[in-house]
């Protein structure tokens, strides 16, 4: 199966990434664009086969390394068919 | 409304960041991650009203500045509700 785990800044935290790609994309004519927010994508692919015991092991696996979890939110997707 | 832009590898392109992830994790202890890709999500925050045009204007933002198309693919999804 596959999990899919999300990672973005906490409200409230300075996202100076977003900021640039913002006012970027306003300089290069995008007037439309308000805001911007970067986050990070990461897909695993697991030889788990019980669904809710590996997104406890992704939540731990987050926690651990994937996330900063001061700074960070993370989401987790578990993906079992392609 | 909102845009959300998934940027990957495409399939092929080295992804020492991804391998460095599963490596990172067999290494605590995670032995049923067998593969990590990592990619970026931006949200777009944008004042158009037109959805399909709004697609069409996100199009060229990552042709012009989000993705790099030579290694990258790209993926767009407008959220129209919150």
């Amino acid at each position: 199966m596959k999990a899919l785990v999300y990672i973005g800044l906490k409200p409230g935290v300075l996202d100076p990434q977003g900021r640039t790609i913002a006012r970027s994309l306003n300089d290069l004519g995008f007037d439309e664009v308000e805001n911007a927010f970067q986050g990070k994508i990461i897909e695993l692919t697991l030889s788990s086969t019980d669904t809710e015991a590996a997104e406890a092991r992704v939540k731990a696996m987050c926690e651990k390394l994937l996330a900063n979890t001061v700074i960070e939110n993370y989401r987790i997707e578990i993906v079992t068919a392609e």
